[in-house]
């Protein structure tokens, strides 16, 4: 049985510039690249965001034609789309962003389509805390997983609303520094045993190239990172991570350590390919086969013998 | 039937700050930790390098307990032996050194003992090149299989004769960044396949806190490490990392991909137990229930449902 996923994050123009080339102005955003990835698993899922006037029915149409629900999705026909430009560094893992335009993200005001109020996963997109938990308000009491993805900037400026929401979450995905930060922790095993403390029984930390790490109570579970020949854009490569583990666990799976683990597979799967090309171009272009030989491949990847006597 | 395995490196005092407090003069030394490390695997290993008159015999008798051959270590009597004092940064990736004194390593020519010229294994741990090429000149053309670790220092400083002893090296352990520099590549992928065309045809990579990779022709494998809550000294992973390798492609397995990939399992696991004390003492402290444990923990830590349906 399939499960509903609802998914709050940004819809976006970007507008990058990597090593390889400069995109130009592009469809981008957190609730974009979740969709994508998503849409990969067959999914029942609605994307809750903002755009302007200035969105393409062209993105409009192709996020509907991968079967997701932009009821929740508003126009606001006199306002101008999130604008972000960025520029990545030679090694790919900095990057330094050159203009951000809020527009109609700086009043983004969410709304829960009343289908999807009973969404049984719940995936709050990289995102002012305070948008998040507006979402989560929605929603009521109804038995829900809820997946939080954050990153630094809300931990520097908006702390106390994060924690408000991170209370509430069950699986918060972040990055390895940003663990740390979040708990003030030295290590990540006690960073991770402080935000079990902190409300998600899941902390799911992404390292990018190096792969990414699950703590649940004294179960940890390494997953790796295919290494990629030619990384080309890593933008959204996070996003798609979060949206194959939700897509995941919204196939009618129960949420335990073992689901977990096989949806950051399915993360990791997907971000593999995110990266190949510029913006979402390489999820676009994803077919199921190559997704499901690429999960062989994963599978492979860490595999060896049993061989342990000694 | 088990093998031999031929070690070479340093044998010294090592003096280490870590955030943890300070080790005082201890016994260090690539061949050290590569010795100990093998010698949990039971292997008939040798150990071939230089100390002054100033090495305690306890040290000796230490080494010699666990089975190490010790007649390829010479002891220069009027010398003294190689010293190394370094401070590591709060975050344990960085360290300063502080002092080096080469001292008997400075003239040190290696003389392989009779008995291990026909060695199956043979651990060039890391020391300058033209001391590695020495060893490899005194065994003759018998089939062997060379492991070679290596540092960006030998590539800053000596890379001709680097490039000669990479030349006959069928498995090299070094760092992502140093696989960059070797190679000149800008991607571990390409790294990957331009050093098996300077010679080894496997290329293992070590990445600390991030596991390990292994490239082999088209194969990629990717080992985890385990996440450990406080990390006391990183001083001797990597060389604890190599000798379980080569300890394990000693005990009578063929040289395969899964032969190398099981021995990365070993080495990753020896290590980190290492890193959770000052210098070897958590490798002497070390028995072969906890290190069997270490070994099935590992397995675990990679392992994910193969429910890959979409």
């Amino acid at each position: 049985m399939k499960n509903k996923l609802l998914v709050v994050g940004t819809v976006a123009f970007d507008d990058i510039e990597t090593p390889s080339g400069e995109s130009g102005k592009i469809l981008g955003g957190a609730a974009t690249y979740i969709g994508l990835a998503a849409s990969q698993l067959s999914v029942d899922a609605a994307l809750v965001s903002v755009v302007g006037g200035d969105f393409p029915d062209d993105y409009l149409s192709l996020l509907r034609e991968r079967n997701l629900n932009l009821e929740g999705l508003k126009v606001e026909p006199s306002g101008k789309t999130f604008y972000w430009k960025g520029k990545y560094h030679k090694n790919l893992n900095k990057r330094d962003t050159l203009v951000t335009e809020l527009n109609v993200l700086a009043d983004f005001s969410p709304e829960v389509p009343s289908d999807y109020k009973d969404a049984e996963i719940v995936l709050l997109g990289n995102l002012h805390p305070a948008v998040q938990l507006s979402v989560l308000d929605q929603l009521g009491t109804s038995p829900k997983t809820v997946v939080l993805d954050t990153m630094n900037f809300w931990m520097d400026h908006t702390w106390d609303d994060l924690l408000l929401a991170v209370a509430q979450t069950d699986i918060i995905t972040i990055n390895d520094e940003e663990a740390l930060q979040l708990s003030g922790e030295n290590s990540l095993v006690a960073a991770a045993k402080k935000i079990h403390s902190m409300g998600p029984s899941y902390v799911v930390i992404k390292k990018g190239e190096h792969g990414a790490l699950m703590f649940h109570k004294d179960t940890i579970f390494f997953a790796p990172a295919l290494p990629i020949a030619s990384v080309v854009d890593p933008t959204g490569a996070g996003d798609s991570f979060a949206g194959g583990l939700a897509a995941y666990l919204s196939s009618g799976v129960k949420l335990t350590p073992e689901s977990v683990k096989t949806g950051i597979i399915y993360g990791s799967a997907l971000a593999s390919f995110c990266v190949t090309d510029f913006g979402t171009s390489a999820l676009l272009n994803l077919d199921k086969s190559a997704l499901k030989k690429r999960l062989s491949a994963f599978k492979a990847l860490v595999h060896f013998d049993e061989n342990i006597d000694l």
